[in-house]
């Protein structure tokens, strides 16, 4: 119930009524133009909310052509304030928000309004040519799994890379936009004795990440299927690893309803609005289903656990947390990170079963620390992939155990590396990290002092590659 | 399928059963002592995770007597290493966990074994007697609240403390153990001026905390109701925030499956085994359902709003990640920081709502500050409660936006405020927070400067009231 209008009030509806003809709120006081703000909500929020508005519009009909063109002029005549661009943002009309995009504006301060991630969300629309898939195939047949995956996968470019010690052909069905990448391809392009190093085995994928072309990959291990919700639906791994990375990650404060971002969620009371912004997410973590990403002790001890528990969320990593990143189910910006996922850390006697390997684990550390220091953000949880059985845990326990020990030197170095301020790109952060490896680490045990030269080996390799596929 | 058996398992076999006659096994190289754990495991398990075993026994029926007569001698004779604690550790035997617990034997080194989460929450059985219910009376007729809340709250004491500022006399249900607070007795406790001061509104269940003599405080506010789950069923939050309480948080490093102390769960790969014993949980956040904790720009903003995205999910807040804790559904762990939940931050306009209050946002930093640097845990998820309606957030807008705007200085206060190693009680840290407040917030705004006074105080009060209460 509101109270009758008061003197300010209509005060406030007469000036809307003039909006077009103003060019600059900046002089009424602070709780005028909230009062302002609100007023014009109070009419118009049950529209937005009760989604009557079938449009999909932002509930700001009466400001349509006023607020556009006085956007323009303002912009025009240099008057865009702090405080009238905060009002526009407010206002949730999308197309105010794309040009405040289109004019890359951002708004670095500290604005005391409250969120419309309507706005944020819709500003945001994904071209599918924006898009690889990077599958590392280390299974010949791929057509089960392509099948399964064929609703998701079909609209996008696919990149298949062979695992070079894989013999048979692949085997691939027909409907796919795809590259096939082989052994005499990968020798080709960074020749036969990085290709043996570097990419055998999981780390095959990573060829498929040096030589995408487009801003985000979205990689998923060729023993999982798409999953399905609490309802029964088939999740499109794809669409919500994007959703995650094209919505703003929020590592600075801990919002307990998670993701602010997700449809129905925000902030809490209590989180600043200096921080709502928040910042570009460039990693986005999967979870599993049926199986999941347990090291061999412990799948060992539990050969009958299966992960059944859906949980509906996304949550911001915060910034200073490490993170154990499974390579299984993952999606990230290779514009803003790309040369932070990297094969590093590769055991002596490295298998062919997820629990065998550490290279995931170590290139996702690597990258959180490059987040970290870049101040861009990593999310975890949803989607879930499914993943299919296969491997005896027991007999992998002898070839893991040394992973599972290194662990206890890996983790203390990357929560306490530190990046300089002359560290400005994911290249830079990792010739630095490398450096760091192999002052810290390399005295400890030899896989570390291998894996900072594969690191430096590594941007090299990206830099030559990104300069022969730049146009 | 297990291989055929080799020279070291059949001598395996044969040492287990020797076990009860073997008063020390730390002369058997690390991988011997492993393989003879994982061969026992490797027999009983199917029986452990089948759950064939109805008796709920950890899977150690021929452990089951030698075992502990084992530990007993072992320890009489102070041979107990850390090798053979991890092995027992390991058996999941509820018997020997309980003599561990009893001797409280802590194990502070690098266990390079699986976690068997089973016995860290079987060890952990929490009497009736250990649990206080704290309720806040903002209303004088506490009969539909406590009704819906009886099959929950019956089997517990209840403390209800009635605001102050409540003139009509409580209505109470019969059928409860409670002890009812009123104004008169809050004076006596604490005299009159402090009274008001400190313990009006939502305040007035910090005399709840003041004065419970439990280990375990739940408090939920009085216009919240049980939720149910996804499936429809009453969700029990005591026993959850219990649940929360008495397995280990992990602090220090992101587990991607959340709570790795939840049923069906587990650590993941990469999760170093020398962080999986965790530490102490000292606060429990709960969370709502229905009306969400919103502050009142973002629910005047999105009245329609409702949180129906039930997150079945609890997860430790990493170290040194503040986040906003909602008074409205905590529970905490009174002996370990008791102390630091504490009354301190009242804003001049603070009325009788939830989102014009931030006492608890302050409360919440400050005992997250003093749980990183004692190197206990702070839990948030489950359980959820259902909020029902109330208020008018536009209304409240003038009020709230004072508490707002502070956040903007609160947050990077507490996220780089540190305390010196002398702080080794919750309440040595509110005494040294309380002097940084001044400091560093005083010049700000009074509100701060008051704050830091209120903080000193209900230290103060704390000793003499736990000097008066103990027997």
């Amino acid at each position: 119930m509101r109270t009758p209008p008061s003197l300010v009030s209509l005060a406030i509806d007469s000036a809307l009524a003039q909006l077009s003809n103003i060019s600059d709120l900046s002089f009424l006081p602070d709780h005028i133009l909230i009062d302002l703000f609100l007023s014009q909500w109070s009419i118009l929020k049950f529209e937005y909310l009760s989604g009557e508005n079938s449009a999909g519009e932002a509930p700001c009909g009466i400001f349509k052509l006023p607020v556009e063109g006085f956007l323009k002029r303002t912009l025009r005549a240099g008057k865009l304030t702090e405080k009238i661009l905060k009002l526009f943002i407010a206002t949730g009309k999308e197309e105010v928000l794309s040009h405040i995009e289109a004019l890359n504006i951002q708004l670095v301060l500290t604005p005391v309004l409250p969120t419309s991630k309507k706005n944020l969300s819709m500003s945001q629309i994904i071209d599918d040519n924006d898009v690889d898939i990077v599958i590392g195939a280390l299974h010949s047949d791929l057509t089960p799994f392509l099948d399964e995956w064929r609703p998701v996968f079909s609209r996008f470019h696919l990149i298949i890379v062979k695992d070079p010690d894989l013999k048979d052909e692949l085997k691939i069905p027909g409907g796919f936009n795809l590259h096939v990448y082989t052994k005499s391809d990968i020798d080709k392009a960074v020749g036969s004795a990085s290709s043996a190093s570097l990419f055998s085995g999981y780390s095959c994928r990573y060829f498929g990440y040096l030589i995408s072309q487009k801003k985000y990959v979205v990689s998923i291990d060729d023993d999982c299927v798409p999953a399905r919700d609490n309802n029964g639906g088939l999740i499109d791994a794809v669409a919500q690893h994007i959703s995650n990375l094209t919505t703003p990650a929020t590592p600075f404060f801990f919002n307990t309803l998670y993701d602010p971002f997700c449809k129905g969620a925000d902030f809490v009371r209590g989180y600043p609005f200096s921080l709502r912004n928040g910042v570009t997410c460039a990693l986005s973590c999967g979870l599993w289903l049926n199986l999941a990403d347990y090291d061999a002790p412990t799948q060992a001890l539990k050969p009958g656990q299966r992960n059944s528990r859906y949980v509906d969320a996304v949550l911001t990593v915060p910034a200073r947390t490490m993170l154990p990143v499974s390579g299984i189910n993952i999606g990230f910006n290779r514009e803003v990170v790309g040369p932070a996922l990297l094969p590093a850390l590769r055991l002596a006697k490295e298998g062919k079963f997820r629990w065998e390997t550490v290279e995931d684990i170590w290139s996702g550390m690597c990258v959180k620390v490059v987040c970290d220091h870049l101040g861009v953000g990593v999310k975890s949880g949803l989607p879930y992939v499914w993943r299919k059985e296969r491997g005896d845990a027991i007999e992998s326990l002898k070839k893991e155990w040394e992973g599972v020990k290194l662990m206890e030197d890996v983790v203390p170095f990357f929560q306490s590396v530190r990046l300089s301020q002359a560290a400005v790109t994911p290249e830079d952060c990792v010739i630095e990290m490398a450096a760091a490896v192999k002052e810290r680490l390399g005295p400890v045990h030899p896989v570390f002092a291998r894996a900072a030269e594969a690191m430096v080996e590594w941007v090299k390799l990206w830099k030559v590659v990104r300069t022969r596929l730049s146009p």
